[in-house]
């Protein structure tokens, strides 16, 4: 089995515990954009416990308030797709109006480039924000 | 207020309660493709209370459940975005290899065209889902 996900890279992970990590999606364009990512090798949430969905939903939950919290986007996008790497990951996604795609998906084609100011004001935030979510997810 | 999810269409339904409806997304391309839309008008996951957080999940594990039983996709995918449409609603959509988009998400370009016995073959496969799911959710 040659899965990106079962083998995370510990420079890009926030946060984990033996059932699921946080990590730094490292998408230039979007700072703060992170993956929550378990650490079975399930592709559903369906394929989870209820305990872990319900684990997992409490995660997601978290993540979307300490990112509100500290990076105040526009909205939050959340995805789970999987339909290349069949290993359980959410997008969570903080989206401002005058970023590269907004008001489409991020996985849609660019609509406009973002000022190298605005990227480093967000960059700044990004980090305010992995710090918050490390204290907020401590114990978790 | 001038918001399309604030009046949903009775004949897109295919299921409510006083705080929740699960719709026909209608697209052509995803027979099955249905969307979960609060009725309250709220944007984000976290403005809702814990106790209809927890519902709007429970909602969806049974949706996802119900599709993967009925349709047997690929893969669920799996998003919340309401950028354009800042009033919450989730996309559930059945993904098979073959569709218009795999592997890549539905928001990014086609990449294939498919063929009218198939979808007409996806199309008997959502109306049993409609109707399972239905059964599945009364009393919820």
């Amino acid at each position: 089995m040659n899965c990106p996900l079962c083998q995370l890279n510990p420079k890009d992970v926030i946060w984990e515990n033996a059932s699921f990590a946080v990590i730094d999606a490292r998408q230039n364009d979007i700072p703060g954009y992170v993956r929550l990512v378990a650490k079975q090798h399930l592709a559903e949430m369906t394929d989870f416990s209820l305990s872990d969905q319900k684990k997992i939903w409490e995660l997601l939950s978290c993540i979307e308030k300490v990112m509100r919290q500290t990076m105040h986007p526009q909205k939050v996008n959340l995805a789970e797709f999987g339909n290349m790497v069949p290993h359980l990951h959410w997008h969570i996604i903080p989206r401002y109006k005058q970023d590269a795609w907004f008001p489409e998906s991020v996985w849609a084609p660019k609509i406009r480039e973002v000022s190298r100011e605005t990227l480093e004001k967000n960059q700044q935030l990004a980090l305010q924000f992995f710090k918050e979510l490390k204290t907020a997810l401590s114990g978790s």
